[in-house]
């Protein structure tokens, strides 16, 4: 083994329109850095390339196609949803990572997720210290959800935050022009099952100076039909329609999702329900007027083409950053942003401990959440107002985007022993 | 009354996000004509506006609003589902009409719309000359469903068909992400009540060099169980996951809408159904894999934010054409897009007696659905490749597209009588 030690990354989890800009700031930054380490080697398909020894080595993958993941969107390596355990339940798991780790001089674990990974990689430093492997765990942060502590903000939030704010403000646009004969509330879900940061962005397709009548639904409320019936039959009063923005995450007074209404077809057979059209049907009885809804699903997420610049830059500032952290002889650190300034948004990064991060989730302060419960504040539009700012294009050909598919090269296996994963 | 006429204008049926930039081609054209045109007052809220005689006079909104209309989704002046009937039905509507015309000097009447709205312009034209009112009826086509007879394409649809497009494109690149411990199909329900075009324009996310696991269900074609099972599953084995394109008009063998599922909630409450969720759910009953779902509903008609150059030139073009075609005298015709070359893409405008368009709908040809029913031909593509082509980025502020609203002046009643709206 040379002293050159080689970077092992992954994606983990759910992936988002900008988690490869990351892997861009990771491989650019480190292949500038070829004097004091070796290859970047990513796990196919997240962790379980890294369990069942397949790996991709990234240092074949040409500049171009590099250069290409920036504007890329969802996980260029694959990803996975795949949760180590406790070291106790989970011993054989983190040991089969040290010993690929042994295999492939990795001296360096670079995990890109949420909460979930951040943990995961504080066991595998601290597994690796009792085994006496010399590693540096590095956590990147990613996720739509928002719900990373100490961070400002977490690498593909903003992007989905900008989408659903362009989305409510167009559609809002379209229901108001048809509103006096036809549809007089639209219904958009959302994704965020704990947390409403990403219902809150639909708040700002309207402004103070530009009003549009939104209503919002967040998890952090227990939904109360009739005050919501309420709150849009107030605005289709003053506005003529009202549109509304519902996170996949409400629940009822009885504390089960909306979107768990026991479907059945007309054959008795359970369908799968949604909460906008479960909300929808609401209004339709308790209003008696037309309703049209819409489910943004993984479209929200994977919407490269009106990315956040903010959230790409941040995105690939972390992967950059994570590398110069391992080059200092940081371990068990994630790089975050601080936030400095609202106006004009200045950020940095900050190294944190990963103690810090792993297992604590970030809710929406209740201060964020207008008194009434369906609306956002001031102090929610200073925090998201700049996490949503700048347009970053992606080159197009023939009207659609241009999406690298790298040629993902495996590199050939060490160990003898397959490994059988737990599920 | 003196010898320059007044022009009316009005939009028709469900809005686009690029109706209003054949407002702006309209209004900026017969500014610059004022020595042979008036003003131009549009109804608001479409037709209703003129029954009602509420009319907006666009000559008191300033340059800059009407030059923004170009880049602003939906209808700026107010749209209306109202359908005129047969001259007999509705006489007393068209003669209402007349009368209106006549109180505002108009001479001119224009009508943004789909094929209902071509039909109302006709009768219009009709039923002047058996009354001697001097005006000339010119429609202007618009309509996502994209099926008006005789023009290659309407504008409305190039900008759905590049949405659908990206979203299915890179929806694809997040499941793929994913699928080895996660989501393998993922469903997204797109427009197109009667026909595919919509649907179809799913099929150009893949292309024949990166090809990318499409099925689509079109309205066209009667809906298999068994053989979608078979040709989903046939996608997963081959790439790991399957996208499905789906029409909101797919039907069953029963001839019934598979949206129309008769669901009912747990109260056995009617619940307002679509048809993504329900081919979700029978993909999870048939191939047991984990399955997720999109409706995209308004968001694909409204997204301005990534319309089609091609679709807002033509949009534009048409309602300049539709003013030259006025100072040219012409009455009772549409004009129309004619494609002369396939690639390079070429077109010119041409105008078409209302009488070739009104009342025919133009369907999908069946050679450009694959021989399977799942997929498009080569001929589609080359069809609606260059529909798809080129962006037209509206300005942004704050990181949200700025979309102008209008002042929307009206003008002062002439006429005593009310109007009793039919409905």
């Amino acid at each position: 083994m040379g002293r050159k030690k080689n970077i092992f990354y992954a994606q983990s989890g759910g992936v988002t329109s900008v988690i490869n800009a990351s892997a861009c700031g990771v491989i650019e930054t480190a292949r500038q850095h070829r004097d004091r380490i070796g290859k970047v080697l990513a796990g196919r398909n997240g962790i379980i390339g890294a369990l069942t020894e397949d790996l991709i080595d990234t240092s074949r993958e040409k500049k171009s196609n590099i250069a290409a993941l920036r504007h890329t969107p969802a996980g260029a390596f694959g990803s996975c949803r795949y949760k180590l355990k406790s070291l106790e339940e989970s011993r054989a798991e983190y040991e089969r990572l040290i010993e690929v780790f042994k295999a492939h001089d990795i001296g360096y674990f670079f995990y890109n997720g949420g909460g979930d990974s951040a943990d995961t990689c504080l066991k595998v430093s601290q597994l690796a210290k009792s085994m006496n492997y010399p590693i540096q765990a590095i956590h990147i942060p990613k996720t739509v959800d928002n719900d990373l502590p100490v961070t400002d903000t977490c690498p593909g939030f903003g992007s989905v935050a900008k989408y659903i704010a362009i989305s409510t403000r167009e559609a809002s646009l379209d229901v108001v022009s048809m509103a006096k004969t036809s549809t007089k509330v639209f219904i958009l879900e959302v994704m965020g099952r704990h947390a409403g940061w990403i219902a809150a962005a639909g708040g700002m397709a309207s402004t103070p100076e530009s009003q549009l009548p939104i209503v919002i639904l967040f998890p952090e409320i227990t939904f109360d039909r009739e005050r919501f019936m309420a709150a849009v039959q107030h605005k289709i009063k003053k506005f003529g329609y009202c549109s509304v923005v519902v996170s996949e995450g409400v629940r009822g007074p009885d504390g089960k999702f909306l979107s768990d209404q026991g479907l059945r077809d007309a054959f008795g057979h359970a369908q799968l329900g949604g909460v906008a059209p479960a909300v929808a049907s609401m209004v339709k009885e308790d209003l008696g007027v037309k309703c049209h809804w819409a489910v943004a699903d993984y479209l929200q997420r994977s919407a490269r083409h009106i990315a956040s610049k903010t959230d790409v830059t941040q995105a690939y500032a972390l992967g950059k950053a994570a590398v110069e952290l391992a080059l200092k002889g940081r371990n068990s650190v994630m790089p975050a942003i601080i936030r400095t300034s609202d106006s004009p948004y200045r950020w940095k990064i900050e190294e944190v401990a990963l103690s810090r991060v792993a297992n604590r989730e970030k809710m929406m302060p209740r201060r964020f959440i207008s008194r009434d419960g369906f609306g956002i504040t001031a102090s929610c539009r200073r925090y998201l107002k700049p996490l949503l700012k700048g347009e970053d294009y992606p080159p197009y050909r023939d009207g659609l985007p241009v999406y690298v598919e790298l040629s993902n090269h495996s590199v050939a296996k060490k160990l003898k022993a397959d490994f059988d994963l737990d599920r």
